[in-house]
């Protein structure tokens, strides 16, 4: 009989995830007339942008006439995308950038699961601790990790977050080849500063990493003293590839569209000692397993970048962040000690007890589902992440509950 | 500096792609007032059908509105597609489905690119000789493959396809795990009976196989002896996984959508020697560097499936296949061995010199873009493929030239 991928079998983030679904499932199955709010899963709940609606319909009338109609598109996205994408996202913000340096994709968890492909099996990879699971189950699965032991992978390095380097790690002393950080991060909404990402953009000449760097939720960063992309560093372009969605930005998370930002002047070493331009080897990654973003799609993404487009998506990023205001608000007033929710869509709160006790506290006293801290690496035990994407009453709905379960 | 994955460097199939594009590049260069008809990529002209562009616009309209908006959906596609899937692809033509074995994805390149990653590493993989170069490309990228030797990687098994065979292979003695099948074939247009698959349904049994079998073509047949699915052969469920997409049944190329069937009882030996539902180590797969289709899209594809889509879905299939039976029964009066293009979108002409030849004969003498048959493999030297997917016009334009030429 044919054999799986052995290492399939080390994984375990899937059980935390489902162990959530699970526990709220029992409770909802005891107490069917309560009314749980789900404030664990990061995901939007306003509609599109009005200028991305529009756009999309115009883009499915030309897809129903012969002379209009698209069949396959470039794998790397069209150039009126791309094009838009280099502008508004970096050149208008004094970051140059070409159209050929953007990579679209249908999604950020795609783009930096897949990308680790185009890397040698003898990679050494350093991850934050907490961490978005999807980098490390990824190097998992590729084989590039031994066993889960003490509650990380064997061959993995991780970078510890701390209350007292405000989940913004230094780098370490050992050489690695590649380093993932994710600012705003997922789970503990910290940002890193200009002179934080500089350390890394430092480390990264010195010892000739590359960093992936996960600016997902760069679009709730109200700060102006905060880098919102990594090529921001000077010398990050030899050292960086960016990772920016849609999904947050514009409400895209059921809809599919993010990019990849790989500068020309990233190189890799070929196995005969030769550098190649990254961005290359994602083409040939790219063009062999992914058949480009929807047509309406990329039409409905570059709406984001017009007049109203750019609007609307500022009301939308504007909204979630008042309800991170709430959140962090009302969480700091009855004494916890929080982080992120300012420039960022989740609150990472630390708890009295451990992850799990506090999500089972909430979830019975409070009907409020979070996510325990603790399915984002060993660090995270003792903290819970509360995500700000949701429709204000809830919300505030939400903070009304815990604040009473809390005065009991 | 970090070094790039070493099995990269032997993948040959970007060259050949890339030397089509430059030698039609030249020539227009060479020749900029004429008019070049492309029949070489197997890409769809004829706009979506009406129904799918009411159903686009309808889910749009829902993305618009917070009471209907929808975020992330499930990995594995919304319960209506994957209903409809079942009820119409399968239950209704006589092959029992449930819709948790559908598994909707972007498309079918991605799904037969990305299902080898749920194996282990020391699989023993079978592909034909002529085939889709993503079968093996992917292969090689994983480093499953040797070097590139004398037309073929060492390390991975062919079964000759030739016009005594009518370019189905029989099955091979050695006993693989891992086997890919493409009926109505890409490139040559083959279709196996059902006695045909039996016998691949029978290897896989005695050796305890699994069969990738690529079915994107299905739509086009019409001679009601030959199985649309694999499903259709008893003891397929246990050995197979299906592909099938709306790419070419629908036009769905610039839109995005296709699935993957896996049965239940399709498993596979983990490594404690247990077995593993395929379809488990699949989500598993997905969940993590997936995040699955547009909504919109999702219910275009399902309009499909209405009375009026299923008819304009048939319109347009039929439109192809009458430009399929102008180029094949052009070519066979002009004296060409032709296969395919009776139940299938590809015509597979034998030449009389070398596939580039040809190709260069067809480019200078009638402008005409076709696809050299040694870029599938070896046993495609001496061939070329025409693709059906175009305008009926062009077609007959590019049979009148080609006719022209050939009788100078």
């Amino acid at each position: 009989m044919i054999k799986s991928n052995e290492h399939y079998a080390k994984l375990k983030t899937s059980y935390f995830f489902s162990d959530i679904n699970r526990r709220v499932a029992d409770y909802q199955k005891e107490n069917p007339g309560k009314d749980i709010i789900k404030m664990g899963i990061g995901d939007v709940t306003r509609p599109l942008p009005e200028a991305c609606i529009k756009a999309f319909h115009q883009a499915t009338d030309e897809m129903a006439a012969g002379k209009t109609f698209r069949g396959y598109g470039p794998e790397q996205g069209y150039p009126f995308l791309r094009e838009a994408i280099a502008q508004h996202d970096f050149i208008r913000r004094g970051v140059p950038m070409k159209a050929q340096e953007i990579y679209v994709s249908d999604g950020s968890k795609c783009d930096t699961g897949n990308f680790q492909e185009i890397f040698s099996f003898h990679t050494r990879v350093g991850v934050p601790d907490p961490v978005y699971p999807v980098y490390v189950d990824t190097h998992v699965m590729a084989g590039r990790t031994g066993d889960w032991k003490n509650g990380r992978y064997e061959g993995l390095y991780y970078f510890d977050g701390t209350v007292e380097n405000g989940f913004v790690p230094d780098p370490p002393e050992e050489g690695l080849d590649l380093i993932y950080l994710c600012f705003p991060n997922n789970p503990t909404g910290a940002v890193a500063s200009r002179e934080q990402l500089g350390k890394w953009v430092r480390y990264a000449e010195k010892h000739g990493s590359l960093i992936l760097f996960d600016a997902a939720y760069e679009a709730f960063i109200r700060d102006d003293r905060l880098p919102r992309s990594i090529f921001e560093i000077p010398g990050a372009r030899n050292h960086a590839v960016e990772f920016r969605s849609f999904s947050k930005t514009a409400g895209f998370t059921g809809t599919r569209c993010a990019y990849a930002v790989i500068p020309e002047e990233c190189r890799i070493e070929g196995p005969d000692g030769k550098t190649l331009q990254a961005g290359d080897l994602w083409i040939r990654r790219q063009t062999t397993k992914f058949n480009g973003v929807s047509y309406p799609v990329q039409r409905a993404a570059e709406a984001v970048y017009s007049p109203e487009g750019l609007r609307q998506t500022r009301e939308l990023t504007d909204y979630y962040l008042a309800n991170a205001r709430v959140i962090r608000d009302t969480m700091t007033s009855l004494g916890f000690t929080c982080t992120g929710g300012e420039n960022a869509p989740y609150i990472w709160i630390k708890t009295s007890g451990n992850s799990w006790e506090f999500f089972d506290f909430l979830l019975r006293r409070a009907q409020v589902v979070c996510t325990p801290g603790s399915g984002f690496g060993s660090r995270g035990e003792g903290y819970i992440r509360l995500s700000a994407f949701n429709d204000a009453e809830r919300v505030r709905e939400a903070m009304e509950r815990i604040t009473a379960a809390l005065s009991v």
